[in-house]
């Protein structure tokens, strides 16, 4: 079994490799549920839903998230009852998500058993887990506040000075049932390219994995979402720096350093191969652009092989 | 002020043409919410949605409920998740109602203020109350055993033979606020012809409104649904009949007997005025089959003036 810790979209195009290498009942999907937010009642879990449609072959790849296609008459119209949340884009097709999933919770369900339907839903293999079954809500403190994660990122476009970041329920959450076993029983960890600090962060921050991860046996595997000192895609460098640390490859290594078995990161980075290794973290360089779904495999080939695991 | 009492589709078709008439701010309209049901977890209260949408223009004439050129993306894939409740129709533009509606309804606003909202999202000149606040769903007693009236109409398509009607909740429910006075301090009191069993029926199950109706200063004047023996729209004739009622105009006007002023039947039917006269009630005859809107103006014209009002 070989498990990926995931956030959204760099997670979601990594697996689009991992799956072409690993045979998909093989894999376990742990993934963050801390950018999770109720728009008009509903609620939204964004990267579950990246992870699923981008798997299922329905994403729309111009975002990374949402269906392919979609039409947004359902918000167009509630946006004329209250356009306090017509920030946050919800397709047609994307709210059936939202609207069965909060159902299913009000039923009573738990978040996990809720994937597992929308996974079986979408005939997908990988076993797909929340992070945890309790509510953790990711906020940024700013100078104007304590924001949800989803309002300064999208609602706001990350143009607050990040001050801090805060996992709220994350101390009273417990991961979600397999998420503990999972990890300690893995023949690999591998961390997606995600936002280290959001993504995975509040993945670290439930408690019991932490540990596990210091427990597991099998070798534990990073990809570096920054690349020339830059994230591929979304605010890393903001709150890296918000945070005091260094954005680049190596600062990625910092937060995983006491768990973490190699670092994958790109060609553009291999001066820093060096600094890593000071850590105490052997480096792996090779291309981490994943430009197409060739490069993703290649990727996901490389990283399996930086765990010691041969497919194929 | 003029109250007028309303189902769904017939009441619709009839209010197109008291607007025509009676200055709209002038209308204060009380709503069946008899059939309101959850469906896919969101509160669908159809025929306040049909009153307004009819008012609002922008209903569906065709069926003479939801939005006209609709879209039904989300339901579809809401089918997807969970095909048990794809027997009741709700497009995109519809659900927006719903998920607007349910999710002020979970914060704690009633019934009355979520209508109210809606209404001055419509732009509506005239008051829309439902005939509660609280939930009253009305059931039919079957040989298949109690089913929700959405159930034995929409899904089994009133197949099923009627032994009662019961309106679980109606006991403990009250009238929604400014129910009463509007009966009360009511120029006229207009039923319309709607199905006197279930849509209106359900209004009169409320504690306290058929107490307010015999108060009620202004006259009340009923327009009956049946025509030629059949109704024009709707299972009225099967419930009517599974009650042991005559499915005629002078059925009708035995169910409003106790309060009702004036009855207006068609001219199909004139030669039931004597019977009904025989009631106590006097009959007024006219053209009550709303072919277009000057035929709406028409019959709305003629009902004011049975109940003694003149409007220029």
């Amino acid at each position: 079994m070989i498990v990926v810790l995931a956030g959204g979209v760099g997670a979601a195009r990594f697996l689009q490799g991992v799956v072409q290498i690993v045979p998909p009942q093989q894999l376990t999907v742990i993934v963050n549920t801390g950018d999770d937010r109720d728009f008009y009642g509903l609620h939204v879990s964004p990267d579950i839903d990246i992870i699923i449609y981008t798997l299922a072959g329905v994403v729309d790849e111009s975002h990374g998230w949402g269906i392919r296609g979609d039409t947004h008459n359902t918000q167009q119209e509630l946006s004329r009852y209250d356009s306090s949340e017509d920030w946050f884009m919800l397709g047609d097709r994307d709210l059936a998500t939202h609207i069965h999933r909060t159902h299913l919770l009000r039923q009573g369900k738990t978040l996990s058993e809720v994937t597992e339907g929308m996974r079986q839903r979408f005939n997908l293999a990988p076993r797909i887990l929340p992070m945890s079954d309790q509510p953790v809500a990711t906020h940024i403190q700013t100078p104007a506040g304590l924001l949800h994660f989803q309002e300064y990122m999208v609602k706001r476009r990350c143009t607050d000075e990040v001050q801090d970041v805060v996992f709220v329920g994350a101390s009273e959450a417990s991961p979600a049932p397999g998420v503990i076993d999972a990890i300690k029983q893995a023949e690999a960890i591998l961390i997606s390219p995600s936002n280290p600090i959001v993504s995975i962060g509040s993945i670290l921050a439930i408690p019991g994995v932490h540990d596990a991860l210091h427990e597991a046996s099998g070798m534990i595997v990073a990809v570096s979402p920054i690349v020339g000192g830059a994230p591929i895609k979304g605010p890393a460098d903001r709150l890296m720096s918000g945070l005091k640390m260094e954005v680049s490859a190596v600062g990625v290594a910092r937060c995983y350093r006491d768990f973490l078995d190699v670092m994958v990161i790109d060609e553009q980075d291999a001066h820093l191969a060096g600094e890593i290794e000071d850590l105490g973290i052997p480096a792996a360089v090779t291309n981490t652009i994943m430009r197409d779904s060739a490069a993703k495999a290649e990727l996901a080939r490389h990283v399996l092989q930086a765990a010691g695991l041969q497919f194929s």
